[in-house]
Parts: structure tokens; C-alpha cells; sequence
């Protein structure tokens, strides 16, 4: 499994990526799940990705070199030459459609499933930030200012906190920081999800990365983080008076 | 959807189970989803259903009448006459079995899966308490030491707070108070789990119900501990440092 985060702050965005590949439990491996596509100074944008790994792989190439045509006489809309986010999704919405064109029946027939999930962050400039999930089918939607994270992979486990924690106007490093006990939660509870750990923070209108990082394991500032939410979770359920019930009946 | 935990500790078990079942967003209902089977200073057994309405309605009916032989000469063996907690889940197991012989091939062609999950806990006088989950092939696994409590339905929400509060040795009005939050976790972050939600504990060697009771919306406790986890959580991510991370590359 996978467990990969996009949160589309005022201030910024923050992206979180865990690094734990398995093709049945004795063939786990790591790979990093997060990609940046970068023209510096013009445009900036980062990818998450679950699912197979060989159709994340596939989409990731292609999606540098894949071109939309919208009219006859339109020139090639790229990655590289969108005026907007939206035109970007829509060009990885077309690789995904490609990929499953390509491999879609032949992975069907060794009974894989055709299952990518992408997370699409970034800004062009002259744009704001967009942030999108696009599905397997190359459909997408936007994160907006009233749900403004996106998850990927297994979100369950992670969500309650960032339900709770997170809004637009939460600082970036405070995102950062819940989106961190939010991967922490899903990798206590599911196996598939492990260390080391990507995050990428890019603040608004500045179009390079200000963390881009890689969290291994026994990095203090995570570990000492876990630690202290663990401690803040019991001290917080002791605090609760204990249930009055008694039986009704 | 449905949430449903079973706690067994040593001092007791703990029951909780939400209320809310739908059959699309637009028809959505209430049905309690624990029973109770008790022969008063002999045997007291919950269990509590998942999936498929009227699969976990039939289950719970035939329970009560259904009997396994074991060899010819054998008298039938029942919920009634077992001697043992596993015997009793042998029976369940039999029925979710005799259910699917019934029903299951009429509902697949309705393109509805046969899909029950039922956790069956409780004492029989002479035997200590003991739990079961009970998968849909009538097979089932029993909560240990080491994994004391067991989830059907939408149990990811919710997990993370078990995995970190819940040792065999809690006190039972605290794991019925983390129950509580777990469940809170759930109905937050997904809709089709919702108020009133049943409760029910019983002690070690009572063999009765020591609270069985339904918390409706609006009633005090609960939401004084929905408010006061909420707080605490918010607390507990604001106490932590933001992260130091700067770029490494």
C-alpha cells in the first residue's frame, strides 16, 4: 500500500509522500512516490502517486512528453506550455488514459487492476496554486478552501486528525506538521505504509521547493514527534471523565 | 455503512455499535445492530452484525434454532447448550453458512455480495469470556492478550486510537470511554456511520449486562467527550514543535 498527502494551504502547499512498494508481503521494497516537474522561474509542480507501480512509473515518463491537441489547428498543449493547472491535469489525465490503452487489457488478463491514483500539485506563474486528485478513468477534481487536502493510497487511518487540524489558513509548517502525525497514524496502523517518509513544501508564488526532504528512519525531529503525540493521545483520553452509564434496563 | 467493536479485557467486554444502514445516500434508516442472547445465571452472548441488512437479520433469527451435529449419535448442539464459547461460534459460523446456502446465489445474481462480518462475544458459567469475529465463510478468529478488541464495518477511522490506548489490562469503564472516541473518530470522517450508538458492557464471571444503553444525539456525556477529545487533539498537535526541516538538496 501507499499513503501519500496534498494540502493546499493559503500560504503554500505541502505534499507528503510515504516510500513502502509490495507486490505481496515478502516482496516489499522502497520507492519514492513523489515527483517534481520544474521549468525554474516559470512553473513548479509536484506529483504523488499509488497503485501499481509499473503504471506510476509508465505515467510519470510519459507525462513529460504528452501532448493534447484540443483542435486541428492548435498547437500541442504540454505540461511545459500550459497557461493553467487545469491544463496540466487535463494533459495527465490524457497520460492515464494512455497508459490504460496501452497496458489496461493485458494487465487485466494477469488479473491486475488498472488502479493509479495521482495527487497534482503546483503553480504556473502568473496563476495561484491548483492542487488536483485525477482518478484511474483521467477524470479529476480540485482541492478548494473547503477541503483542502487531498489523499491517495490508504487515507482511512489518517483522516480523523486532518479533519480535525487542518484549514486553508493553517500555517504551512503547522500542515506540515499534521500532515506528519497524519502519516504517522496510517503507519502504526497498516504495515504497508513505512519510513522513509518524502515532504516537499513550496510557499505560494515562489515556484521552487523550500523543503523538499527525506525523512529516514530514526530522524529525531519524526521520531521525537510520534513520541510526543503518543503521550498527548493517552494524556488526552485520561483526562476524559470515565463513561456514567449505567444500565438503562 | 456500520461500525462495530467488541473489547475484551480482563476485567470485562466491552460492546459498541452505531445504528445507521442505508441502501444508497437516499434511503438511509436505523436498526440496532447488537443482540443479546441470555439464559439468565448460565450464558450471556452479544453479537454484533455488519453488512447486508437482511443477511445479518436472517443470521440473527436462525441463530436462536440452529444446531450442528457433530457425528450421528451426537445430540444437535446449539447456542443454548454449548459448553464452551467456541462451540457457540461454531454455530454462528454454521448459520452464516446456512444463510448463504439460502440466499446467497439469488443475491449475486442481484449483483448484492454475500459480505456478513459479525463479532459474537460473551461467557458461558465455567468458562471465561471469549470473542469472536466471524468472516462470511462461517470461519472466525478469537481476540487474544495481545489483540483484545475486534472492528467490523468501517473500522480504519477509528483503529489508530485502539492501537495506541488499548491493553488487555485497561480498566473496563476506561475501554468502554475509548471506545467512545473511537467511534467518534468514525462518525466524523464518514457519514454512513451515525448516532444513536449502543452500548453494552458486561463483567467478568456476571453474566449479565452490567450497562446496556443507547446514546441518542444530543446526550451529555458523549458530547462532552466529543468536545473534550476534539480540544485535546488540537491541544496536543499545538503543543508539538513545527518541523525544522529546511531543503537538503
Amino acid at each position: 500500500m501507499t499513503y501519500c498527502l496534498g494540502i493546499r494551504l493559503n500560504a503554500g502547499m505541502v505534499f507528503l509522500s510515504d516510500s513502502r512498494t509490495n507486490a505481496g508481503m515478502d516482496q516489499v521494497s522502497t520507492f519514492r512516490k513523489m515527483i517534481i516537474y520544474e521549468k525554474p522561474g516559470d512553473r513548479f509542480m509536484v506529483m504523488l502517486s499509488a497503485g501499481n507501480l509499473s503504471v506510476s512509473q509508465s505515467i510519470r515518463e510519459l507525462l513529460q512528453v504528452e501532448s493534447l491537441k484540443d483542435g486541428p489547428g492548435d498547437p500541442p498543449l504540454t505540461i511545459w506550455n500550459a497557461v493553467s493547472m487545469f491544463d496540466v491535469a487535463r494533459v495527465l489525465g490524457a497520460t492515464v488514459r494512455r497508459v490504460n490503452n496501452d497496458d489496461g487489457d493485458a494487465l487485466q488478463k494477469a488479473g491486475i487492476e488498472f488502479n493509479p491514483a495521482l495527487i497534482l500539485g503546483g503553480q504556473i506563474r502568473g496563476e495561484a496554486m491548483r492542487m488536483f486528485h485525477v482518478y484511474s478513468a483521467g477524470n479529476f477534481i480540485e482541492a478548494t478552501r473547503e477541503t483542502c487536502y487531498l489523499q491517495i493510497g490508504e487515507s482511512k487511518y489518517g483522516k480523523p486528525v486532518l479533519d480535525r487540524a487542518i484549514g486553508f489558513d493553517t500555517d504551512l509548517y503547522d500542515g506540515l506538521k499534521i500532515g506528519l502525525i497524519s502519516m504517522d497514524s496510517t503507519m502504526r496502523s497498516n504495515l504497508g505504509v513505512g519510513l522513509p517518509i518524502d515532504i516537499l513544501v513550496v510557499r505560494r508564488d515562489s515556484c521552487t521547493a523550500e523543503v523538499n526532504y527525506r525523512i529516514e528512519p530514526g530522524e529525531p525531529y519524526f521520531q521525537d514527534l510520534r513520541e510526543r503525540w503518543s503521550a498527548a493521545l493517552r494524556a488526552a483520553h485520561i483526562s476524559i471523565p470515565r463513561p456514567p452509564y449505567r444500565s438503562s434496563n
